[in-house]
């Protein structure tokens, strides 16, 4: 899958998911201010990450957690794509507000409680835009799948699966991820599918073990939540890596990605607006 | 919760739901045509309902499937309210079409898969009228509670929750039904509590055992699938019961309200429409 | 089943299990001392139940926890049951304590955890008593029914099934009471099904509606924990019933077993030495 | 861990369990027969693999399923590590065979169903040699360390733990996985912690990419089933790799395992029996 081009902030052009790649989305579990995002994306970018993650529409258990900045939130998102030359995916709830998550965003991400909320598959579908369609915490693999042909039955083909954990009995982890999801999704669809390991353990510490896990098992990417400081997060703090965490996990990955015979995707250089220690590297498979 | 009056087909007036009294809502999974949901809605009305339940807008595990007959369904469900006399609940599954499955029914249905659809949930908190919450099939009952507190924040306290089953590992029921969250929702909120044995169990032979049981649990009432042709129902037939199962069923379960204290909830004398022998039975607490 | 009669103590004559009986067994977690059980034992017996059941040999996750008393423990059983006339069903943990225990009691419990402990089914299969086996906390129904075919293969078809809960994902109960697992049983096997529903909640204050949800679900009877001080209990003290709770509950399953069909199941006039209110009673079915 | 010497087959002289080693841990689920076991042994050993396992006392859901050979398993399990030079591990399920396994075995494995069988706990700590200790299928970690606590309690600090995989919903996998598992036990205890793909997945297609996964989400080594002809195997055939194919993953995870910073652990030198292609390579760390 070729991340679309032609969107406003153009900034997508020339990103591949799947195939011999292995991409990484990062950033932000909810976008908080303008501060915040562009500390954690300029970070997020500098390490090596292709696209960044963050929330403006926030799927909250109770109605009195922060329940995100809506259309403002896209507008910092948006601009830290431009900024970064980062892509941006972002969650969507509401079929009424796909149009508009769809101008600010280069993948529009359908989280794990809508897994089967078939409007807004049917929404998305429509959108023609890439969509990254997580996992529900109770759905088998089938239902997984069944979900993406709602969106491929509207016409859209561009979707990447996420496994994200699904509910188990020990409190130790917030959910239990199914990383032989991955090799069982790989049978039975052609859709790249990437992993979650900050929902899918709950804890900053599982995280880096998670995600090198992930990538060995056949995932063709990772969702990563980042945030500069998790102890004050307005969401999921306690699974947020530290930007330097971060950037030492993917340093880890980037050694196992070419055993993997993969590639690091990355923006082309021309969308790169922030500069990494990474532009110069030659990533071989 | 006095099952609200003043909508346009006036069916609902007097019907009580919690405090003393039992409810049940029976009818088919799916509205499929005038003729079965004729027959169908006229059987559960004469054994005994006071409600009738059925599916205009179906939500399906894959696109292939039945998907319902969407407002000529809405309007199927309205005219057997009339003829009946007993009020509707029926599932509501986007937004957008709150109002109109509103103004066809006397409760709106949240179901499963939607418990953590936010933008939802939100909208049929506005709508000012009696909403019925189903539980998620892996969803705790503290994120049970903190669904309809959703509902709530947006003016409307009739809210009426189901216990319908968890996924677990044993395939010889499709569910896990959890009875023992009827006493523990008892503990945590004054909302009535109603359990659904057919989705709960997912087999015609287990509903009547697990339907008193939960009545002995402390239930307020059931939702129950019935169907005249279980073998060729477009939607869940190995789960619906057969019209005369269900007449034995609600014997069975009239035998035991007043044990529990209960009273057998119907619509008022002057609304129901279809004459039965329980017409003037009294039934004390 | 007809509780053997024979044994040196002699207590059991008489007491059916399965068919149109229900059988309450009743007692501690834990025998703790003479004194602890001589109180729960006469309090259960006068309040009508069939059994007495209480740990010896306690299987406890830590092994800093009290692990029972042995061998003692099954003495002051024999001698509880001598005192109130009730047959003791108690657990054995160890393929060299089957004959050791059966010395002492009237059946044989194979706990949850030992539910695939194939070379102590084989072994209580060889004793030639009645055998209590309780479904594994994470075992199908299915599993339930091969591990009852290691005992039957050593020729003893004596054997009632406990359902007693699984694993599943809400804190908000100890275990899963799966009182479908009640008539799926009843379709795969002549054997008896019993449930607890304290080990099946954890929580003394859903002991109750469970109770009689498994009446009326088809359960051929309860096994329960009492205790006369649950604050101070040397195990699972949560779940315990106080004696006064104990006995309404049994006067309300007594309400409810004729209209079940069923007779409420007690050891035989002469083996009675607890006088008991109930003792004039007829109960028909 | 160092695998003790002084056993009467010697073999298993100078192998290390954990610290910065890796350990595999491979042969048949069952031993069947001479020629059969002397196959996947030369297999494993030629391969790369430290330590031989196979069962000889088989728990098997059924008592129709072949129940392994006893001691005669045992007796060719010596053989074969005689032959090989590898250490065995192999299963007790019988507190009273723990001495005769022990005189069998360098290393007695405590199965998934009996994680819970405190006797068999006591006596394999007794035994006073390794231990390997799966965690039982709903076992919480908390529960798994704590029924560690019941051999530690004994004397007997040598112990592996070992994630097999725990019950889930989705029929894709036989168990699922928990990879987590890994780091969690890491921050809690200093005993080295295994995996085992195959039961933990139950489809050979499944084994290699958790395998990989394992490795570099921590694990100290890999328990793996191979077999010549899984397709005639007496027991959990499906999950079974081909000789090929062990070696083909053994070649990998030898490419990761430096990466992860650890040590291919083998059997010293002079207790090699069988060459390799890998006696004279040097693996660093």
């Amino acid at each position: 899958m070729q991340l679309g081009s032609g969107h406003e902030h153009g900034s997508q052009n020339g990103l591949e998911i799947g195939g011999d790649t292995f991409v990484v989305m990062a950033g932000p579990c909810a976008v908080e201010s303008a501060d915040q995002l562009h500390t954690i994306a300029a970070a997020v970018a500098g390490a090596g990450a292709a696209m960044l993650r963050g929330g403006a529409f926030k799927p909250r258990t109770s109605p009195e957690s922060f329940q995100g900045l809506g259309v403002a939130g896209l507008e910092l998102l948006a601009a830290a794509s431009r900024a970064t030359g980062l892509p941006v995916v972002t969650e969507v709830l509401d079929p009424r507000d796909v149009e508009t998550v769809a101008r600010h965003a280069a993948m529009l991400q359908v989280g794990s409680r809508n897994m089967q909320n078939f409007p807004l598959l049917r929404e998305v579908g429509k959108a023609g835009m890439p969509v990254l369609l997580k996992r529900g915490a109770a759905a088998t693999i089938d239902e997984l799948l069944h979900a993406s042909d709602y969106i491929r039955r509207e016409g859209n083909e561009q979707i990447v699966l996420c496994e994200r954990g699904v509910r188990s009995f020990d409190p130790s982890t917030r959910y239990l991820l199914d990383l032989a999801a991955v090799p069982v999704l790989r049978e039975r669809t052609d859709l790249p599918v990437i992993v979650d390991p900050s929902h899918g353990t709950g804890r900053a510490a599982l995280v880096a073990p998670m995600a090198r896990a992930a990538l060995v098992a056949g995932a063709d990417g990772l969702l990563i939540e980042v945030h500069n400081s998790p102890a004050t997060a307005l969401s999921d703090g306690p699974q947020a890596l530290r930007p330097h965490e971060f950037a030492e996990l993917l340093a880890d990955l980037r050694r196992l990605v070419p055993l993997c015979r993969r590639r690091w995707s990355r923006p082309s250089a021309e969308n790169r607006a922030t500069s990494s220690p990474l532009d110069d590297e030659v990533i071989a498979p």
